[in-house]
């Protein structure tokens, strides 16, 4: 009876999101990539806790607030509180603080655009941490501009990776356009999905070819160009994901509900078809037909993508759903005209996300009619930035080939 | 007698960076381009006051933390602290918000480096905000890349701003080597600075011959590459200065002492000279002699400028040095063969800064030796970006005619 009242209390404390008193953690917490380089906190250890500690003293309660779940902090003779949460999965997650009822980021973290603010995130180091890891390698450019877009009769930031050796020849390149999450913008692809160095790596190794990518912003803002200095943050459409956002941010997330993907879709094809990738064929050196077009983009990005290949058939060669649902062969008229010119459709996610079940079959009815469908599922990851850095790391060496 | 202890306190208020109670702020407050799109607050009034808004219903006090001066907020029913400062400069601002002893950043605020940690800036809309606004004009790219240093053994990020069509001709261009203060890095010419619109908008003018800026870190660290996402903060080595850091940040800046500028100019020197120079010219278009090679800095960047200049005599044709003390023709030895190749010896404070006194002369000592010398006191600001973004273009129309 007593250990049942445990165990009670327990999935009360998971799945509700209160306070949780932890078992002592192994003493080998250190700082991470995430961490500011003058700071000391916060550090994560080999059980994948993260442990933050921050000065408070006339505080009455501080919290680290990460993955859904609240963890107590600890206050010292000397006003400084402290304290980790449980184990976390690898890679990518944001967290905040709560010091006496206020969410503020941690002071020392690095803060990323996603959950529709800038904050604190921190790295969990992976087993894999090395197809993202900054090597003495050729390294492309990853180049922040402007365009005027007609749709939107404002100016709009556009960010475009470059790959190592674009500014030595004189050939054309293929172009990826690779779309972030809801809550997300530009900033996200580059900063927390190291999509730079994931190519950079990848035509190192000789495993992807060259090209183009071009990350712009999806959640409309039709009121001008989005603002502020660069980096950025994960997206936090999958509610109850276990790793996704710190709970209830106080000034936290405004999402569109269901179907917002849709609508953002339909808005953002306009600038994409009438004003982007005319800027971007325009001003780059790109092959600008169908076979040398690929579309991507995780969650919300990713269901873009799906609406406006299917609206646009005869656009993108290549397709990517990173976390975005499945897409079928039935969706698509003329699958006959769209077999010549269509070459790979790709869906992936983490492997403790619902869809990951189904993508497998779906990826077969495209290779059963005649179009290469490949599926890939992120191991013991959800709804977040590992799971999609390691999609982009499998869809790349697929493109233009 | 009443007065003059309400004077005392006053004055002990102003200087000491004691709690404020403040007058009543004239009701237009507007949010600002520093502001979180998502954020209503922070906020700034047409008196230059900045009004923070935070809940935290459980703190026992909150304070608003900027120009070393912490104004105290006041709880309403809700829990949700509001208040204001006294006026500010017009320009750029660091502050920071207290929440019962813990100093962090504002959850409302976009996020800059400086003063040695990422954290919260405000910017105070200028008269002459529209020389850096984001215009329908062509615009330039600010490129992020990565190097190999031998000198640091490490892999370091840079940030290069191409001139509008740089991509699409085949011209060579002119060099600024541009350098930040110290506590800040690479991000904030970019970020803070608005180096690239600056440009953007002079070339659209005609005001400025199109160049290429180099954006490296020279606060060295020798351990690796500099980390993390963009953006970027201002130096804060002005101690005194009524609009610098906000106050005693509690895991605030590490700064070097007096001469630390000198210090890191040798070490950033070797980087520059043997590593980041020859990266440029031989993956960049640029022309690679001294006519066409200038280098300009900030605070510590000017300083660091300063002695590079003076022991590589025959590098730079232009100098720049903004908020960075004087430089005169007796420290050259061969004044005769600097002068064949130099052009421009350029040097400004802010007028509410000491110095702002002693660069007219020193301006006049470079002329009369042969070299035009060029003085700028920048109206009504201290140690702070609006001082160097004004100084950045004043030089610019200098460079390379």
């Amino acid at each position: 009876m007593k250990y049942r009242s445990i165990a009670v209390l327990l999935t009360a404390a998971l799945t509700g999101g209160i306070c949780l008193a932890q078992t002592a953690a192994v003493e080998d917490f250190k700082k991470t990539p995430t961490t500011q380089q003058e700071k000391e906190y916060p550090q994560v250890n080999s059980e994948r806790k993260v442990r933050v500690s921050i000065p408070a003293p006339e505080a009455q309660r501080v919290q680290l607030d990460i993955g859904g779940v609240k963890y107590d902090l600890k206050k010292d003779e000397k006003g400084v509180w402290t304290g980790e949460s449980a184990p976390q999965d690898e890679g990518f997650h944001y967290y905040q603080l709560n010091i006496d009822g206020a969410s503020v980021p941690d002071p020392g973290s690095l803060y990323y655009y996603g959950a529709s603010r800038w904050g604190s995130g921190i790295e969990i180091p992976a087993k894999d941490q090395e197809f993202y890891a900054v090597k003495n390698v050729p390294h492309g450019q990853l180049r922040e501009t402007q365009y005027y877009s007609n749709t939107s009769k404002s100016v709009r930031r556009v960010y475009i990776y470059t790959p190592p050796g674009y500014d030595k020849d004189s050939k054309k390149y293929p172009v990826l356009y690779l779309q972030h999450g809801m809550g997300e913008n530009e900033t996200g692809w580059g900063n927390q999905g190291h999509a730079g160095f994931i190519m950079d790596n990848l035509i190192a190794e000789g495993k992807a070819v060259p090209f183009i990518i071009v990350m712009e912003n999806s959640s409309i803002n039709m009121s001008g160009m989005p603002r502020g200095p660069r980096p950025a943050g994960a997206p936090r459409p999958g509610a109850g994901q276990p790793n996704a956002a710190p709970s209830a941010p106080s000034n936290g997330p405004r999402m569109a509900g269901p179907g917002g993907g849709m609508n953002f879709a339909a808005e953002f094809e306009k600038i994409l078809c009438n004003d982007l990738i005319p800027f971007v064929e325009s001003n780059f050196r790109v092959v600008g037909d169908q076979a040398h077009r690929a579309m991507a983009g995780l969650s919300m990005g990713g269901m873009q993508t799906h609406s406006i290949v299917v609206a646009n058939p005869d656009k993108f060669a290549y397709v990517g759903m990173f976390s975005s649902g499945t897409f079928e062969p039935s969706e698509i008229k003329d699958i006959e005209s769209f077999k010549k010119n269509t070459k790979v459709v790709f869906m992936s996610f983490g492997g403790r996300e619902g869809g990951a079940a189904r993508i497998g079959a779906a990826a077969d009815a495209w290779t059963k009619a005649g179009i290469k469908g490949v599926s890939y599922v992120s191991p013991e990851t959800a709804h977040e930035w590992q799971s999609w850095r390691r999609s982009l790391h499998e869809f790349a060496p697929l493109l233009f080939k």
